[in-house]
C-alpha cells in the first residue's frame, strides 16, 4: 500500500508519534488495514446513562447557540400503558425546540427510583420525556419527583392505565402539571438506558424536582419496584448547564 | 418484583403484546431484569457510516429549525499531517453554525476514494471536516472532489506535509478553496468511519463536488491507495437534503 519514500518516512513519523502516544497513554495511532475491516472494533460503553451529575463539575453553556428549551402542546391525547418495563404515556401531540432545533414528543415513561442521581442522591422517581428529531435524533428531559403534593398529570395516567383490558385507552393528559416551573436542565450526551443502549440521546435532566404524593409513589411502585439502571461511568463527557 | 393484582395483570398485559408484536416481527417488548443488568446488550451496527446516498430517497429538511450551514474564519492556521491512516490538517480556527448549533474545527482529513457513495458512485476522494460542539457532539462536513482544475488548499496542504521532520510544521492555508460555493446538503445520523466507530456523528455530505488536479490526486494516493471504510447498510434512517 506504501512504496512512495515520502509515504515510507511519513509512516515512520506515524510510528514515532505512536510510540510517544503510547508512552503518554493516549489512543494509539497505528495504521489501519483498510483490507481487514471486518477485524475493527467499535466501542459501545465510552458514553452510556444514566450517570451522576456532580453539580460543581457542570460548566456553564456558551451564549454561541440558543440555550432554551420551548415546549409547546402541552394538553395532549394519547394512551397510558405498562410497556413491560416502565409505566409510559403515548403522545405526539407535543413539540419542542430545544437549544435551537425540532423534536417532536413520542412518549414518556417513569423510573423508580430515579436513573440519574444528582450529587450521588436519587430522587423516588424519574420521568423521562423522550423526543424525536426529523433525522432520527433522540433528545430526553428528565424531571426529578419528590414526594409531597399529588401531581395531577400522574394521577390521570394512574387513572387511565389499563387493567384488564388489552388494549391501552386514550386519554387525556396535562403534562403541564408533571414538569416544573423553570425548564433549567443540566445537558449531556448519552445512552437509552434500557437495551438496544443506543448513544444517540441528548440529555436534559431538569435541575427543579417535582412533587407526587405518597399514594402515587406507592401505587407506582406496585408496578415496578425498581426499574432504574446502575449509574454509567462519565468517561470525560462534558456535562453543561443552563438557567434555572 | 411484582406483587399486586394490578401489577400482575400488566404483566400479563405486556405478555399479550408481546405475543401481538412477536406476530407483526415488532421489536420485542419482554420485561427487562433489572436484578441482571450485566446481561443486557448494546447494539453498535444500527447507525454506521458511511452510507450510499440515495438522492431520490432524501426528504426534505423541515422548516421548523434553521437549516443553513454557516462558517466563519476560513483562513486558519494548523499542522498537516498523515496521521497514520489519512492526510489530515489540524486546526481550530474554523467554527460553524450547522442547523442552530455551533461547533468549532478539530480537523480535516482526506479519503481516497471516497467512502460515502452518491447514487452508488464513489468519488476519487472526500474531504472530511470534523467539527465538536461544547457537548462533545461531532458533525462531519463530507466534501466530494472531482478530477478538474488544481486545488489550491490541498496543494497547500501537500506543500507542507512533513517528510523526513518528527515534527509536525505550522501551515497557513486557505480553506475556503477546498468547499464549494454553496453549502447545501444531504444529512443523516451515524458513526466515526474508523475504529472506535461512535455513533455519534451528524454527517452533513454537501452536494457540489470540489476539483483537484490528476496531479494532486496521484500524490495524496501515494500515502494511500486506499483509505475508504466499505458501506455500512441503512437500516432505515433517514437521510434530509437542503439547499443547493
Amino acid at each position: 500500500m506504501r512504496t512512495h519514500p515520502l509515504a515510507a518516512a511519513c509512516l515512520s513519523l506515524s510510528a514515532l508519534l505512536l510510540l510517544a502516544n503510547a508512552a503518554r497513554g493516549e489512543t494509539d495511532k497505528h495504521p489501519l488495514d483498510y483490507q481487514n475491516q471486518s477485524a475493527w472494533k467499535g466501542v459501545l460503553d465510552q458514553a452510556q446513562s444514566p450517570i451522576d451529575i456532580v453539580t460543581g463539575h457542570a460548566q456553564p453553556a456558551l451564549d454561541n447557540e440558543p440555550r432554551e428549551i420551548v415546549l409547546r402542546h402541552l394538553d395532549v391525547s394519547g394512551t397510558a400503558e405498562d410497556n413491560g418495563h416502565a409505566v409510559q404515556f403515548n403522545t405526539h401531540a407535543t413539540d419542542a425546540t430545544i437549544r435551537g432545533r425540532f423534536f417532536r414528543m413520542t412518549q414518556f415513561h417513569m423510573h423508580a427510583p430515579s436513573e440519574h442521581t444528582i450529587d450521588g442522591r436519587h430522587f423516588p422517581l424519574e420521568g423521562h420525556f423522550v423526543f424525536k428529531a426529523q433525522d432520527g435524533r433522540l433528545a430526553v428531559i428528565g424531571v426529578m419527583y419528590e414526594e409531597g403534593a399529588a401531581n395531577r398529570g400522574i394521577q390521570e395516567i394512574l387513572d387511565d392505565l389499563p387493567t384488564a383490558t388489552a388494549k391501552p385507552r386514550t386519554a387525556t393528559l396535562d403534562v403541564h402539571s408533571m414538569l416544573p416551573g423553570h425548564l433549567g436542565y443540566r445537558h449531556y450526551l448519552g445512552s437509552l438506558t434500557t437495551p438496544p443502549l443506543t448513544q444517540n440521546v441528548e440529555w436534559y435532566v431538569l435541575k427543579q424536582p417535582v412533587s407526587l404524593s405518597h399514594e402515587q409513589l406507592t401505587v407506582l411502585r406496585q408496578h415496578y419496584k425498581q426499574n432504574n439502571r446502575a449509574i454509567q461511568p462519565l468517561h470525560g463527557r462534558s456535562v453543561i448547564e443552563f438557567g434555572g
